[in-house]
Protein backbone atom coordinates (compact mmCIF):
# COMPACT_ATOMS: atom_id res chain seq x y z
CA UNK A 1 0.00 0.00 0.00
CA UNK A 2 1.81 3.56 -1.12
CA UNK A 3 1.04 6.72 1.02
CA UNK A 4 -1.88 7.61 -1.15
CA UNK A 5 -3.42 4.35 -0.12
CA UNK A 6 -4.84 1.46 -1.76
CA UNK A 7 -4.13 1.44 -5.33
CA UNK A 8 -7.26 0.56 -7.43
CA UNK A 9 -7.51 -0.14 -11.55
CA UNK A 10 -10.58 -0.76 -12.76
CA UNK A 11 -11.90 -1.25 -16.91
CA UNK A 12 -14.73 0.36 -18.22
CA UNK A 13 -15.52 -1.20 -21.77
CA UNK A 14 -18.59 -0.23 -24.02
CA UNK A 15 -19.74 -1.86 -27.23
CA UNK A 16 -22.06 -0.68 -30.35
CA UNK A 17 -23.30 -2.14 -32.99
CA UNK A 18 -24.62 0.20 -36.18
CA UNK A 19 -26.18 -0.36 -39.32
CA UNK A 20 -27.26 1.78 -42.17
CA UNK A 21 -29.20 0.28 -44.95
CA UNK A 22 -29.29 3.39 -46.87
CA UNK A 23 -30.11 6.99 -46.03
CA UNK A 24 -28.86 8.57 -43.06
CA UNK A 25 -30.81 6.55 -40.47
CA UNK A 26 -28.31 4.38 -38.49
CA UNK A 27 -29.43 2.35 -35.80
CA UNK A 28 -27.17 1.69 -33.64
CA UNK A 29 -27.55 -0.62 -30.15
CA UNK A 30 -24.78 0.17 -27.44
CA UNK A 31 -24.24 -2.14 -24.52
CA UNK A 32 -21.94 -1.58 -20.71
CA UNK A 33 -20.07 -4.90 -21.09
CA UNK A 34 -19.16 -6.22 -17.39
CA UNK A 35 -20.86 -7.52 -14.31
CA UNK A 36 -23.89 -5.28 -14.26
CA UNK A 37 -24.61 -4.94 -18.23
CA UNK A 38 -27.40 -2.66 -19.83
CA UNK A 39 -28.29 -2.27 -23.66
CA UNK A 40 -29.71 0.86 -25.10
CA UNK A 41 -31.14 1.42 -28.19
CA UNK A 42 -29.73 4.52 -29.52
CA UNK A 43 -30.29 5.31 -33.46
CA UNK A 44 -29.21 8.34 -35.32
CA UNK A 45 -30.28 10.32 -38.02
CA UNK A 46 -29.83 13.58 -39.82
CA UNK A 47 -32.56 16.18 -40.57
CA UNK A 48 -34.62 16.80 -43.48
CA UNK A 49 -32.09 19.60 -44.82
CA UNK A 50 -29.39 17.78 -44.17
CA UNK A 51 -30.99 15.03 -46.43
CA UNK A 52 -32.09 12.61 -43.71
CA UNK A 53 -35.05 11.69 -42.64
CA UNK A 54 -35.64 13.70 -39.25
CA UNK A 55 -36.28 10.36 -37.36
CA UNK A 56 -33.72 10.40 -34.52
CA UNK A 57 -31.66 12.53 -32.48
CA UNK A 58 -28.34 13.44 -34.89
CA UNK A 59 -24.57 11.75 -34.01
CA UNK A 60 -23.43 14.77 -32.32
CA UNK A 61 -26.37 15.69 -30.04
CA UNK A 62 -25.42 11.88 -28.37
CA UNK A 63 -22.36 13.50 -28.15
CA UNK A 64 -23.08 16.93 -26.55
CA UNK A 65 -25.30 15.25 -23.97
CA UNK A 66 -22.15 12.64 -23.41
CA UNK A 67 -20.13 15.19 -22.20
CA UNK A 68 -22.46 17.18 -20.72
CA UNK A 69 -23.24 13.92 -18.76
CA UNK A 70 -20.32 12.93 -17.80
CA UNK A 71 -19.04 15.70 -16.01
CA UNK A 72 -22.24 16.04 -14.19
CA UNK A 73 -22.07 12.52 -12.80
CA UNK A 74 -18.51 13.13 -11.61
CA UNK A 75 -19.21 15.93 -10.02
CA UNK A 76 -22.24 14.60 -8.15
CA UNK A 77 -19.83 11.07 -7.30
CA UNK A 78 -16.58 13.40 -6.33
CA UNK A 79 -18.41 15.94 -4.36
CA UNK A 80 -19.49 12.55 -1.87
CA UNK A 81 -16.13 11.28 -1.89
CA UNK A 82 -14.19 15.00 -1.40
CA UNK A 83 -16.94 15.99 1.13
CA UNK A 84 -17.86 19.17 -0.53
CA UNK A 85 -21.18 20.07 0.26
CA UNK A 86 -23.00 20.83 -3.31
CA UNK A 87 -26.78 20.98 -3.69
CA UNK A 88 -28.10 21.07 -7.42
CA UNK A 89 -25.80 21.09 -10.29
CA UNK A 90 -26.37 22.87 -13.67
CA UNK A 91 -23.96 22.30 -16.34
CA UNK A 92 -24.30 24.60 -19.74
CA UNK A 93 -22.47 23.37 -22.83
CA UNK A 94 -21.32 24.43 -26.28
CA UNK A 95 -19.60 22.39 -28.64
CA UNK A 96 -18.60 24.68 -31.71
CA UNK A 97 -16.96 23.08 -35.15
CA UNK A 98 -15.15 24.38 -37.97
CA UNK A 99 -15.18 22.40 -41.76
CA UNK A 100 -13.56 23.51 -44.75
CA UNK A 101 -14.82 21.90 -47.84
CA UNK A 102 -12.65 22.32 -50.98
CA UNK A 103 -15.45 22.19 -54.18
CA UNK A 104 -17.19 18.88 -54.09
CA UNK A 105 -14.39 17.54 -52.20
CA UNK A 106 -15.41 15.55 -48.53
CA UNK A 107 -15.04 18.20 -46.04
CA UNK A 108 -12.61 17.92 -43.20
CA UNK A 109 -13.60 19.17 -39.98
CA UNK A 110 -11.94 20.36 -36.41
CA UNK A 111 -13.36 21.18 -33.35
CA UNK A 112 -13.65 25.20 -32.44
CA UNK A 113 -13.72 24.87 -28.87
CA UNK A 114 -16.12 23.16 -26.11
CA UNK A 115 -17.31 25.08 -23.18
CA UNK A 116 -18.99 23.74 -19.84
CA UNK A 117 -20.55 26.71 -17.44
CA UNK A 118 -20.71 25.10 -14.28
CA UNK A 119 -23.52 26.13 -11.55
CA UNK A 120 -22.98 24.76 -8.28
CA UNK A 121 -25.12 25.39 -5.64
CA UNK A 122 -24.90 24.63 -2.05
CA UNK A 123 -22.42 26.10 0.34
CA UNK A 124 -19.21 25.17 -0.20
CA UNK A 125 -16.55 27.81 -1.00
CA UNK A 126 -15.48 28.82 -4.51
CA UNK A 127 -11.98 27.21 -3.98
CA UNK A 128 -13.71 23.80 -3.07
CA UNK A 129 -15.99 24.72 -6.14
CA UNK A 130 -12.72 25.12 -8.35
CA UNK A 131 -10.95 21.72 -7.11
CA UNK A 132 -14.14 19.62 -7.28
CA UNK A 133 -14.24 20.65 -11.10
CA UNK A 134 -10.41 19.71 -11.48
CA UNK A 135 -10.76 16.49 -10.30
CA UNK A 136 -14.51 16.22 -12.26
CA UNK A 137 -12.55 16.70 -15.58
CA UNK A 138 -9.55 14.66 -14.83
CA UNK A 139 -12.12 11.48 -14.22
CA UNK A 140 -14.72 12.32 -16.90
CA UNK A 141 -13.84 9.58 -19.23
CA UNK A 142 -15.10 11.36 -22.30
CA UNK A 143 -13.15 15.28 -21.43
CA UNK A 144 -9.79 12.59 -20.72
CA UNK A 145 -9.94 11.29 -24.99
CA UNK A 146 -10.31 14.64 -25.90
CA UNK A 147 -7.35 16.80 -27.64
CA UNK A 148 -5.89 18.91 -24.58
CA UNK A 149 -7.24 22.53 -24.21
CA UNK A 150 -10.46 21.52 -26.36
CA UNK A 151 -12.32 21.82 -23.55
CA UNK A 152 -12.86 24.78 -21.25
CA UNK A 153 -14.65 25.25 -17.64
CA UNK A 154 -16.38 28.23 -16.36
CA UNK A 155 -17.38 28.18 -12.43
CA UNK A 156 -20.34 30.43 -11.68
CA UNK A 157 -19.51 32.80 -8.92
CA UNK A 158 -22.86 34.84 -8.16
CA UNK A 159 -23.16 37.33 -11.33
CA UNK A 160 -20.01 36.33 -12.68
CA UNK A 161 -18.06 33.48 -14.28
CA UNK A 162 -14.19 32.45 -13.45
CA UNK A 163 -12.20 30.88 -16.44
CA UNK A 164 -11.04 28.15 -14.90
CA UNK A 165 -8.34 26.91 -17.94
CA UNK B 1 -10.99 29.84 -56.62
CA UNK B 2 -8.27 27.58 -55.66
CA UNK B 3 -6.98 24.27 -57.69
CA UNK B 4 -9.03 22.74 -55.64
CA UNK B 5 -12.29 24.64 -56.14
CA UNK B 6 -14.52 27.05 -54.54
CA UNK B 7 -13.27 26.66 -50.80
CA UNK B 8 -16.29 26.34 -48.46
CA UNK B 9 -16.04 26.73 -44.79
CA UNK B 10 -18.54 25.97 -42.18
CA UNK B 11 -19.57 25.68 -38.80
CA UNK B 12 -21.53 23.55 -36.59
CA UNK B 13 -22.95 24.72 -33.02
CA UNK B 14 -24.84 22.23 -30.48
CA UNK B 15 -25.95 23.47 -27.10
CA UNK B 16 -26.81 21.93 -24.03
CA UNK B 17 -28.62 22.51 -20.57
CA UNK B 18 -28.28 19.89 -17.76
CA UNK B 19 -29.85 19.66 -14.51
CA UNK B 20 -28.64 17.57 -11.57
CA UNK B 21 -30.94 17.58 -8.04
CA UNK B 22 -28.95 14.86 -5.88
CA UNK B 23 -28.35 10.80 -6.96
CA UNK B 24 -27.04 10.77 -10.84
CA UNK B 25 -30.03 11.50 -13.14
CA UNK B 26 -28.88 14.29 -15.29
CA UNK B 27 -32.03 16.02 -17.42
CA UNK B 28 -30.36 17.50 -20.53
CA UNK B 29 -32.01 18.88 -23.53
CA UNK B 30 -30.00 19.39 -26.62
CA UNK B 31 -30.15 21.85 -29.15
CA UNK B 32 -28.76 21.99 -33.05
CA UNK B 33 -28.10 25.76 -33.41
CA UNK B 34 -28.60 27.17 -36.47
CA UNK B 35 -31.43 28.08 -39.53
CA UNK B 36 -32.30 24.39 -39.18
CA UNK B 37 -32.86 23.35 -35.41
CA UNK B 38 -33.69 20.65 -33.45
CA UNK B 39 -33.99 19.98 -29.49
CA UNK B 40 -33.60 16.71 -27.97
CA UNK B 41 -34.19 15.60 -24.07
CA UNK B 42 -31.46 13.03 -23.58
CA UNK B 43 -31.29 12.09 -19.96
CA UNK B 44 -28.49 10.41 -18.60
CA UNK B 45 -28.63 8.21 -15.00
CA UNK B 46 -26.15 5.64 -13.38
CA UNK B 47 -27.23 2.02 -12.89
CA UNK B 48 -28.55 1.20 -9.46
CA UNK B 49 -25.12 -1.00 -8.89
CA UNK B 50 -23.07 2.33 -9.50
CA UNK B 51 -25.41 4.72 -6.77
CA UNK B 52 -27.99 5.34 -9.68
CA UNK B 53 -31.21 4.50 -10.44
CA UNK B 54 -30.95 2.81 -13.74
CA UNK B 55 -33.63 5.31 -15.18
CA UNK B 56 -31.61 6.27 -18.93
CA UNK B 57 -28.76 4.97 -20.67
CA UNK B 58 -25.28 6.11 -19.23
CA UNK B 59 -23.41 8.95 -20.28
CA UNK B 60 -21.04 7.02 -21.91
CA UNK B 61 -24.03 5.43 -24.15
CA UNK B 62 -24.10 8.71 -25.60
CA UNK B 63 -20.77 9.03 -26.43
CA UNK B 64 -20.62 5.44 -27.51
CA UNK B 65 -23.50 6.02 -30.01
CA UNK B 66 -22.42 9.46 -31.48
CA UNK B 67 -18.76 8.06 -32.02
CA UNK B 68 -20.74 5.40 -34.30
CA UNK B 69 -22.96 7.02 -35.78
CA UNK B 70 -20.65 10.14 -37.15
CA UNK B 71 -18.65 7.74 -38.51
CA UNK B 72 -21.27 6.16 -40.62
CA UNK B 73 -22.85 9.45 -41.24
CA UNK B 74 -19.90 10.41 -42.83
CA UNK B 75 -19.38 7.64 -44.28
CA UNK B 76 -22.79 7.47 -45.95
CA UNK B 77 -22.49 11.07 -47.36
CA UNK B 78 -19.01 11.09 -48.49
CA UNK B 79 -19.60 7.66 -50.38
CA UNK B 80 -21.92 9.57 -52.60
CA UNK B 81 -19.26 12.79 -53.24
CA UNK B 82 -16.29 9.88 -54.34
CA UNK B 83 -18.72 7.54 -56.46
CA UNK B 84 -17.95 4.75 -53.93
CA UNK B 85 -21.04 2.56 -53.92
CA UNK B 86 -21.86 1.28 -51.02
CA UNK B 87 -24.93 -0.89 -49.91
CA UNK B 88 -25.15 -1.67 -46.29
CA UNK B 89 -22.81 -0.26 -43.74
CA UNK B 90 -22.22 -2.17 -40.11
CA UNK B 91 -19.89 -0.47 -38.19
CA UNK B 92 -18.67 -2.39 -34.48
CA UNK B 93 -17.40 -0.39 -32.31
CA UNK B 94 -15.34 -0.83 -28.95
CA UNK B 95 -14.45 1.85 -26.52
CA UNK B 96 -12.44 0.79 -23.26
CA UNK B 97 -10.88 3.20 -20.79
CA UNK B 98 -9.09 2.84 -17.97
CA UNK B 99 -9.18 4.44 -14.16
CA UNK B 100 -6.79 4.64 -11.59
CA UNK B 101 -7.33 5.08 -8.28
CA UNK B 102 -5.90 5.52 -4.70
CA UNK B 103 -7.32 5.15 -1.62
CA UNK B 104 -10.54 7.19 -1.36
CA UNK B 105 -9.39 9.91 -3.40
CA UNK B 106 -11.15 10.48 -6.84
CA UNK B 107 -9.92 8.51 -9.31
CA UNK B 108 -8.26 9.39 -12.54
CA UNK B 109 -9.44 7.86 -16.21
CA UNK B 110 -7.74 7.27 -19.56
CA UNK B 111 -9.07 6.13 -22.96
CA UNK B 112 -7.60 2.70 -23.60
CA UNK B 113 -8.27 2.45 -27.31
CA UNK B 114 -11.57 2.52 -29.66
CA UNK B 115 -11.74 0.62 -32.19
CA UNK B 116 -14.40 1.18 -35.29
CA UNK B 117 -14.93 -2.38 -37.15
CA UNK B 118 -16.58 -1.16 -40.30
CA UNK B 119 -18.11 -3.29 -42.62
CA UNK B 120 -19.11 -1.63 -46.30
CA UNK B 121 -21.31 -3.96 -48.68
CA UNK B 122 -21.32 -3.09 -52.14
CA UNK B 123 -18.88 -3.23 -55.32
CA UNK B 124 -15.95 -0.87 -54.20
CA UNK B 125 -12.64 -1.63 -54.58
CA UNK B 126 -11.07 -2.67 -51.53
CA UNK B 127 -8.52 0.26 -52.24
CA UNK B 128 -11.75 2.87 -52.92
CA UNK B 129 -13.30 1.80 -49.58
CA UNK B 130 -9.71 2.56 -47.72
CA UNK B 131 -9.77 6.35 -49.43
CA UNK B 132 -13.73 6.14 -48.10
CA UNK B 133 -12.57 5.31 -44.91
CA UNK B 134 -9.95 7.73 -44.60
CA UNK B 135 -12.06 10.93 -45.86
CA UNK B 136 -15.03 9.64 -43.29
CA UNK B 137 -12.77 10.02 -40.24
CA UNK B 138 -10.86 13.12 -41.12
CA UNK B 139 -14.68 14.26 -41.68
CA UNK B 140 -16.12 12.88 -38.47
CA UNK B 141 -16.73 15.85 -36.08
CA UNK B 142 -16.33 13.24 -33.10
CA UNK B 143 -12.68 11.70 -34.88
CA UNK B 144 -11.15 14.97 -35.20
CA UNK B 145 -11.88 16.43 -31.87
CA UNK B 146 -10.43 12.96 -29.76
CA UNK B 147 -6.37 12.18 -28.66
CA UNK B 148 -4.57 11.36 -32.03
CA UNK B 149 -4.18 7.81 -31.99
CA UNK B 150 -7.09 6.87 -30.01
CA UNK B 151 -9.46 5.80 -32.34
CA UNK B 152 -8.05 2.82 -34.88
CA UNK B 153 -9.95 1.62 -37.92
CA UNK B 154 -10.62 -1.76 -39.31
CA UNK B 155 -12.46 -3.31 -42.75
CA UNK B 156 -14.03 -6.24 -43.08
CA UNK B 157 -12.62 -8.04 -46.28
CA UNK B 158 -14.49 -11.61 -46.52
CA UNK B 159 -13.06 -13.59 -43.43
CA UNK B 160 -10.60 -11.00 -43.03
CA UNK B 161 -10.04 -7.96 -40.90
CA UNK B 162 -7.43 -5.04 -42.38
CA UNK B 163 -6.06 -2.43 -39.92
CA UNK B 164 -5.55 0.69 -41.09
CA UNK B 165 -3.99 2.50 -38.90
Amino acid sequence: MSERGRHLQFEVLFTAEGHNASKFRNDITVDLCGAHPRTDYLPSDEGVMHGGDGTAPYPLAYFTSGLTACIMTQLRAFSKRLRIHVTDIRVNTTCRWQAQQYGTEPYESQPDGFTLDITLDGDATVSDKKRLIACAAKGCFIEVALKPGVVKHRLRDGENWIELD
